[in-house]
């Protein structure tokens, strides 16, 4: 199982998939709980590039499917052949998200960058955890450490936001989830869909 | 006139690209001497990253094509369009040689990546300084400062030397130069195809 959770940010997605794999440990099941961009040694090095420099939405583009391509051989692909589960905060829809909805990149050239350079983009599940804007907002201004994905404009959020429920009708494997509610809410209904 | 210099390691191509600008000058003529990767402030960033750390050599590939979508759009562009002659000190070729021909990346691949991204390939003349492998080996063991591109092993040098010498025969633009001989004998060289 190749599980990932998406949403804009202050939505909570790092929290419910940190409470997804709790829930994977008491079930004793293996798995990996991981983040793109980054998630191994050699992509967290781009992460940090990434978040340290502005870049061309191309450049950027490439810089995080260069991550994605460490990620996907280091770490989720020897969980999988392991047969553990992978759970991994963020992945392929963050990109089609940020540089195709909001940086304007065409949708078809993102999947076929993936699809030549054999990078599978497509996961088991997609929690798509949606949260009203101004809330998001709220909460990433409050956080403490602020990196330059920490843009504070509505106009952003909205393209994101709205390019998330473009995406969750794309396919049967993704689930959007109302996190306008308790975390312990958003964690059940994760579970449920599941087990 | 957008005029690239390449060569594997130690065969004297900056000092060349360096030694040609000066020409330029002392003819009045405007233009820009860069080098890749690099030759912009996002694109030596990338650089620094690759030459800091190991990576796949399709994330590799895709970091040189990072660095280069800025570089072209930050530096070689500007330029043509301001009438001035680009310089540059190793472009797409040198990732062809050591990406295609040495890590055993798909040429096509290759050329079809910067096509979708549309990032131009094509310069007005390739310089590839041809230097006896073993003396190369020993200019380039014998720097001060040694990268993690300064690799030792001929037949490391030996594929990429063969690559050049393929590439050489694929378009008119290319220049085979014997290195063999003393600076100021190649730099005469160089200067009777362009003027």
């Amino acid at each position: 199982m190749f599980i990932v959770f998406e949403g804009i940010d202050g939505t909570g997605k790092s929290t419910q998939a940190k409470l997804f794999s709790e829930a994977l440990t008491r079930k004793n099941i293996p798995h990996v709980l991981t983040r793109e961009p980054g998630g191994s040694s050699a992509a967290e090095n781009i992460r940090s590039l990434v978040l340290q420099h502005e870049f061309l939405p191309i450049t950027e583009l490439l810089l995080m499917i260069a991550a994605r391509n460490e990620h996907w051989n280091a770490t989720i692909q020897p969980a999988l052949q392991r047969g553990e589960w992978v759970i991994c905060d963020r992945y392929i829809d963050s990109t089609r998200a940020h540089q195709g909805f909001e940086a304007g990149i065409d949708l078809g050239l993102i999947n076929q960058l993936h699809e030549l350079l054999r990078i599978p983009t497509k996961s088991d599940h997609v929690f798509i955890l949606m949260l009203d804007i101004d809330v998001a907002l709220g909460r990433a201004r409050s956080r403490a450490q602020q990196d330059r994905y920490d843009h504070f404009d509505r106009p952003y959020y909205e393209k994101i936001y709205n390019g998330f429920q473009q995406l969750a009708a794309t396919g049967k494997h993704y689930h959007l989830i109302d996190a306008n509610r308790s975390i312990e809410d958003i964690h059940q209904e994760i579970l449920s869909v599941i087990f």
